[in-house]
């Protein structure tokens, strides 16, 4: 007998040899018609093993990222069989399981067109059909290369492999594959599966090695999973923030500056809409901005480390036969910032903003609309405090940090990441930090995870991880502790017992990059931003030239209260004027013409409810001014027509 | 006989050889007595200089430009025989007179110190008291260099005249100088003057010779005038933007970047009012703000023609092997983000502002704080129209501009330069353009001065020059047609014949640079910004603890309404919380107790009349609010206590 304890704590007897899947028989039938694969003491294994010894066991599901791994690895290697019937001279590659689903890599003389993965779906059915059992046998290095002489690539991973490793194979039907596992016992299982797209991906990922093709897929254990994710892409593709970038005239990028984006009069209004809010709310904080400046000497980058660690990510100038660097952040600036004027404990925490605009390198071949860029604007900010500061402070920005995501519509999830081995700062300061983040946290009634040992060498931290509309994570915020720059900079003030001291420093930024921050939330929004956010909150159409001044008037009147108002003159027809009004996803449209102007009315169609009738001009005002004023966000649900 | 016309016209007969200060005692022994030289047929003259010929002749008195020329190059003679009559081994080298008075160099082995300038004032005024007559004469070359034998720096001067040059001398007493002249008869008239201040300056200007002991010194034909110069002078000191911005805490400038500020929270908050204003004002005026990237390529400043013809002033860095440069100017930016997009003639003029952060090199000698950086943000503004819609443009421009100025209380002078020698560009589209800026400024009323072929070769342009309260001129603004960078971009908008055509191009700014506009208006304001302006409108001062909850009740609601509030919470006493909060310059000190608490009521003392008394806090804010709305500039006349 051997003595197992399940994941819930339950402890439980069964014969020596029973199976994983048997187990999960004997649990409920349930379960072991969805089990994927097991994990026996943290190691994932097939269902097929058996327990000889005592140990702690998992049963995995789809819902398990283990369990979702062997049923998309599965996947793979259905792709390869099929693509081997389709094409017997292919040369198989590698074809691991991935966040999204699954690839493979082959090496063969085509590119793959639509048509191609339509049949290498129905082979891949066929397969599927076939319910073949999926077998598992180990031979020795020797033994393998035999098997394995027809393909070049897996000789080549059999090499590479120690000496003397026991080597293990998958067989579905006839076709067999080098690969560890773990699989689905059956193909049968896989049902709910779509091939995506195709790309060139180098052999072992180096350019010095053959180009081949990859094919993408995915699979869900459900139906209506597979559903709802193609739909999501669909959806995504839609919201790319790159079209809408371009239909919304919010920004360009030119290859006169690769990587540094150019933003046009939409995307600046929106940039400037995003700053005068973090401005409002920083200095409601307490916060003080200082800019400074964007070149600053070799000296400086010494000091802070940048120029030792950090040179290949900056750009460098000669100045006056001098070494400068454009900044690839803002702290080293703001240090110096700080120096200049003596400090006493009283100042303290001093919270000091720069919204400063970076450049770091960045491949040519990663750059990506606003998501990856060479420059961006962080919303950065320093605090400057005593030790026993550091909770209230963190609670502080915990609490700023949530004002501006809900501002958005955005859930969040929080990570604290601890001490490292090798890390430098006193053990006590990492200790009372460490636990002054925990605290708040705690204090706040934040879930949060802990990521032991994942913080910078320089200090402890918490991540923001953001969920869009579209259920993708992003990380933006981030809450750093530095033990690190305090002491390069030889920061100083005067404590109460008049002798010099180190504050503790925080770094911490709540969008991250502002610009791709608007990227992030041109997706989330489908380009429909709310109202107070939108670059124009009303397009006033008059319905010919003869309203024009009555439009003038309507527009002037929504201008003087701070709602962006925006007259289209052309003579064009009315429908017409809609028409693009709404692909321009403006919150308010409101048709003026004879009747609006002789009973001073506006004709409002909203983006949210569609035609809505005629208002008094005083009342329309009033209700999309304190729109804007509560920053009301209604499309956190994400129920408007762009969004489907 | 000859005959003679006057500057307004007059005409009349003398005998041959009367002298021009004949001439002048004939109209008026008042103008003979206030005369300094004369002007015939345009050429300077001196005073005694015979008439022999039919002429235009003007009298010119110290109040025209070439009379105060003559006046204040009569004192630098007499600083030079000053010097010599004291330190008889000292050489002469050049001394002309310059705008702001007159200056000397000397080759001597001391520098001058306070107490050395004194006694050679002295020297000077018994100069002066001894009424020397001022005569002049000419010599050969070699008469003259026999004569110079102990002035190394005259021979050398000598020697570098054309061969066969008539060279002429003035003396005064024992005192002969090398020199054209012209200069005043006599000594006596230069009663008001004074010795400033001593610098170095290399011989010709170039690094490569000796070192010299300058001093400047300044005159004026009337003490009174000469009083208020150095009124002024001592006041500018007081104001010097450095100074107060030191001590208001607006900018450093570090060693690390040297020409980059760095903007303090105050300085920034004063940057941010100024570009929010410039925001809703250009809104208004339908301008749309665009932001273009920091750093683009060669390619780009090749098109430009910057790469030939700036770069040496340009910092050049390299992306992935290929040059880019940090941009000097937001122009062709500008011009791809109006490439990127196709026009119609229905969409012109179109007004593209830009806020553009532009690096300049400048030689490290000559940065002087705000007003000459290397960085600077430039309120731009490109404007794309049809030839017909020049004046109306320059119209608008104008207006705004006007607007602008007003509310900083500066007056201003406008100047165009039209086509010079060498110009690109059609005649036409110059004459056009030229007859557009003269039409614009004749409609709208403005007296303007015109350079004749002061333009630059790609288009006439208009300046402006402010005054500011202490009488100093300051160019600021400009509008500047070009007719170059639409050729070189290829610039295209769609005509109503449905044919491609070019638009005209404005560049144009307002403040110029923001940054050097704040040392400007730090100077002008002496550093008591009027409240919309203000970094901090309002300062709260608690008489003691008790009274913070008060006090934040009445900084949130000023906050509320836009009017920054700061509060002092030190448990100072509050008369030096007074003090301290005037040294700041805050236009308003509100103090709070028990009865203010008790009433709802502010303690209000403004910068403008003092202590005030108490009011309701409604009427406070109302009051304050209303200031700040209007831009009440009540500072034009700078009455306030910082201004003397």
């Amino acid at each position: 007998m051997v003595n197992i304890i399940l994941k819930d704590g339950t402890k439980k007897e069964y014969d020596k040899g029973t199976s994983v899947l048997e187990v999960a028989q004997n649990l409920s039938s349930g379960l072991a018609r969805v089990a994927c694969a097991g994990k026996i003491d943290g190691e994932l294994v097939d269902l097929r093993i058996p327990l000889n010894d005592d140990c702690n066991l998992e049963i995995l599901t789809f819902e398990d990222d283990g369990g979702k791994w062997a049923f998309r690895h599965t996947g793979a290697h259905i792709l390869a069989q099929a693509v081997k019937n389709l094409y017997p001279d292919v040369k198989l590659a590698i074809g691991p399981a991935i966040q999204t689903g699954f690839y493979y890599d082959f090496d063969i003389d085509k590119h793959f067109t639509e048509e191609d993965l339509a049949n290498i779906e129905d082979e891949m059915k066929k397969i599927v059909k076939a319910k073949y059992d999926i077998e598992t046998f180990t031979l020795s290095k020797e033994e393998a290369l035999k098997l394995m002489a027809d393909e070049p690539y897996k000789i080549e991973l059999i090499n590479d492999l120690p000496e003397g490793e026991i080597i293990r194979f998958y067989k579905q039907g006839d076709f067999v594959d080098l690969c560890a596992g773990p699989h689905l016992l059956n193909t049968k299982a896989f049902e709910a599966f779509k091939l995506l797209s195709t790309a060139g991906a180098y052999w072992k990922g180096s350019e010095k090695n053959k180009m081949l093709c990859r094919i993408y897929g995915t699979a869900f254990s459900k139906k209506a999973d597979l559903k709802a994710y193609l739909e999501r892409i669909e959806e995504a593709k839609k919201r790319d923030h790159r079209k809408l970038g371009k239909e919304l005239e919010l920004f360009v990028i030119m290859d006169e500056g690769p990587g540094f984006p150019f933003f046009l009069p939409k995307g600046m209004l929106l940039k400037n809409n995003l700053i005068e809010y973090w401005r409002e709310l920083h200095q409601k904080a307490g916060y003080k901005e200082i800019s400074t400046p964007i070149i600053l000497n070799k000296e400086l980058w010494l000091t802070s480390g940048h120029w030792e660690h950090y040179r290949e990510n900056m750009y460098t100038t000669i100045i006056d036969e001098m070494d400068f660097a454009v900044k690839p952040m803002n702290c080293p600036g703001c240090m110096l910032v700080y120096k200049s004027k003596l400090h006493s404990y009283k100042d303290l925490p001093l919270r000091m903003g720069e919204l400063g605009l970076v450049h770091r390198h960045e491949l040519s071949g990663a750059l990506h609309g606003l998501m990856r860029v060479r420059n961006f604007t962080q919303d950065d900010a320093h605090i400057f405090m005593l030790p026993n500061q550091i909770k209230a402070e963190i609670e502080n920005i915990m609490k700023l940090i949530d004002e501006v995501y809900n501002a958005f519509g955005f859930k969040y999830r929080v990570e604290i990441s601890t001490k490292p081995e090798d890390s430098i700062g006193e053990e006590s300061v990492w200790e009372t930090a460490t636990q002054s983040l925990i605290d708040a946290m705690t204090e706040l009634g934040y879930d949060y995870k802990i990521n032991e040992g994942d913080g910078a060498f320089y200090g402890p931290k918490i991540d923001f991880k953001l969920e869009d509309s579209l259920g993708r994570t992003w990380q933006c915020g981030t809450i750093q502790l530095d033990f690190q720059l305090p002491e390069r900079f030889e920061l100083e003030y005067i404590g109460s017992d008049g002798e010099k001291h180190r504050p503790v420093m925080i770094h911490r930024v709540v969008f991250g990059s502002i610009e791709r921050f608007i990227g992030i939330i041109t997706e989330h929004f489908a380009g429909a931003f709310p109202t107070w956010l939108a670059p124009v909150a009303v397009k006033v159409l008059p319905i010919s030239d003869k309203y024009a001044e009555y439009a003038n008037n309507v527009a002037d009147q929504l201008n003087e209260k701070g709602i962006r108002a925006e007259i289209d003159y052309r003579t064009e027809k009315i429908g017409y004027k809609i028409r693009e009004a709404r692909m321009e996803r403006v919150p308010y449209i409101v048709v003026v013409g004879l009747e609006e102007q002789e009973t001073n009315t506006v004709s409002v169609r909203s983006r949210q409810k569609g035609e809505e009738g005629s208002f008094p001009l005083n009342e329309f005002i009033n209700r999309v001014e304190s729109e804007i004023n509560t920053r009301f966000n209604y499309h956190t649900n994400i129920t408007n027509e762009f969004s489907k």
